[in-house]
């Protein structure tokens, strides 16, 4: 049997009970605003983990990345949303799916990009679905609800024949919150616009069966969903230290970790050597600009027990430097003696995630199985 | 022939004639400073740079994973530096590497180390070729040159009936200057501070072959390598935006870069979006504390020609933010029109090229060749 102690660090673990749990979190609280749920598959890109959210009741998946969706579809699944405005040279690839019996649909936010859709479907036979992205909160692309081009966009879909099968949001900037109430007004914002740009779309005679939107943070905070159909959400999966900022989750529900060995120490600068640096952890600084900065990670008890204070302070390719917040630790090596396994909680699950070839996915009795994630376009 | 319009973006390039340029640059300096040159393969960690810097005249490697170790040595390279302090949890490891014939050199800094690697040595028959690290710059790991330990240390090993090889250091804060003055006399502290090492175990009776120095600015800045045996190198074969700020190269010697594609805009902003987002680039911000802040990276025309004020302004995991510093470009869907092509030029190469599975090496003449690289550990 594989556990803790036989792994060579660094490793990425997923804690299998606090996934199950925070899987189980995010469905309930869907099921009781009475919308489907979509997760986001970037987070994890691993079967396992997919496969977990669906028997939890998710009704369909999204994707960053046609790979992602081709090796989702080579799993069984079938209603995937590639949530990434849609370029032409990807077209092919999307052809391909759909062809195989794939319900790929494929989002875009521009006349352009919609006729260059609606050209290279009829040229080859295929009425794509299409859903048009929705800007509610000013922070990547997307129509504004209230524009012109949006019903521009929807007839060069719907008269080109293809599927207009709805829009969609993501409120990104809610990351930049973090109070109950400014996250719920966010959702809120989030909720109205892309109504709304359904509703202009409708008035307009045009179709638009399914209104997504969705983030973590505006997820688990919005209290009314009217006219949303679908919620979208990625890293509650595992959750990190930044959701943690934001004031989504407490530090017992973070489920990926990083397990990391001491090599050394610097003793009169209060260091231990560790072997995860931004290699294992990601280059990610999240929580940089929070209230509460943690460096490259917390640092935690080989078991998951946090220990106040102590931090991935910096770090080179293969080293991270662990050290006390605020006073060097003159008793570092006496805490932190060489072969110490410590385990480390995550700025951003999504990066820290993709620095690894697979997950170590420990179960409730300390045993350990090896589970693959996609690398990679 | 693959060429670059047939790939699809997000890819990692390397400028093939651009990293000859770089490895012949580094190479002739090395020999007119009369040392031997052990390239820092972490960088590229792909078999084809390994191979071009060995046929320039590279005399062994350094790597930061065992697991790098192992594909070298599979692919016929002999004489390996692992240059990340060494956990007893490894030596099996490092001991299948030695009894296949791998002259693997191993590296401590404490005297619990040293002995953990003696116990572990003379128990399964091997005499481990260890190397003392030595801090010369305050940045990481080490014992300081003038340390009573580094005797201890010595002793351990050479009486424990190891082989003391040499000394190694590293001056990583050169990373943090930025003119020629301040590099060489970074570049001399590394080397006086290793020297006087080295002449210490000497002076006590202990073997000291190998001085080894080396970051990529001080290699390139050092005026003088008295006692110096060999010097160590990595990013300096790709080069990127950060060793730009410090100044030992001119962009259009960077080598590597990220080939991504327009898929839409947000006109009012001055906003194109493109498709290397986080995930493509790193979540690297070297350049964030340097005099000029390129965001994630410079954006080129797809040629490599840099387009001057024009940078990754942010980036989600698969959206990046093209905009013009300072002021927003009003005309930036005519200057980039969906679907156009643009190379970025990456904060810092070790970390971008980590997000790809592979290369796609461009020749002078614009055939492309992929070539893989190692992932995880």
């Amino acid at each position: 049997m594989t556990t803790l102690a036989t792994l060579s660090t660094p490793v990425a673990l997923i804690d299998l009970p606090r996934m199950q749990h925070n899987i189980q979190r995010m469905q309930q609280r869907m099921d009781s605003l009475g919308v489907r749920f979509r997760p986001h598959v970037k987070t994890s890109k691993s079967t396992p983990v997919i496969r977990a959210q669906i028997e939890a009741g998710a009704r369909g998946i999204t994707v960053s990345t046609l790979k992602e969706a081709e090796q989702c579809f080579a799993d069984g699944i079938t209603d995937i949303l590639y949530a990434v405005g849609m370029a032409a040279h990807r077209l092919p690839q999307a052809l391909a799916l759909r062809k195989q019996g794939c319900d790929l649909k494929i989002i875009t936010d521009s006349v352009a990009s919609a006729t260059a859709i609606a050209d290279f479907g009829r040229a080859h036979g295929e009425v794509f679905e299409v859903w048009i992205e929705i800007d509610t909160d000013d922070h990547r692309s997307g129509i504004k609800p209230t524009e012109a081009a949006l019903l521009d966009v929807g007839r060069a879909l719907h008269d080109g024949g293809m599927r207009l099968g709805g829009v969609i949001t993501h409120a990104g900037s809610s990351y930049d919150l973090n109070t109950p109430e400014a996250l719920a007004a966010m959702a809120e914002q989030e909720r109205a616009g892309c109504v709304h740009a359904a509703e202009r779309l409708r008035a307009a005679g045009l179709p638009c069966d399914v209104v997504s939107v969705g983030s973590t943070p505006t997820a688990l905070e919005a209290r009314d969903l009217a006219g949303v159909t679908e919620v979208r959400a990625g890293v509650y999966v595992f959750f990190d230290l930044v959701m943690h900022g934001v004031g989504v989750c407490s530090k017992d529900e973070i489920a990926l970790s990083v397990l990391t060995t001491v090599i050394g120490h610097q003793a009169d600068k209060g260091w231990a050597i560790v072997d995860a640096g931004w290699m294992a952890m990601s280059r990610d600084r999240g929580t940089q600009k929070q209230a509460q900065d943690y460096g490259y990670g917390q640092v935690c008890t080989a078991n998951g027990t946090v220990l106040p204070g102590y931090v991935i302070s910096a770090a080179n390719q293969e080293h991270g430097t662990v050290s006390f917040q605020g006073a060097a630790d003159t008793d570092i090596v006496a805490r932190f003696p060489l072969g110490t396994q410590l385990r480390i909680l995550p700025n951003h699950a999504c990066a820290t995630g993709a620095q690894f070839p697979e997950y170590q996915a420990v179960s409730a009795d300390g045993e350990v199985a090896s589970w693959s994630r996609l690398h990679g376009w």
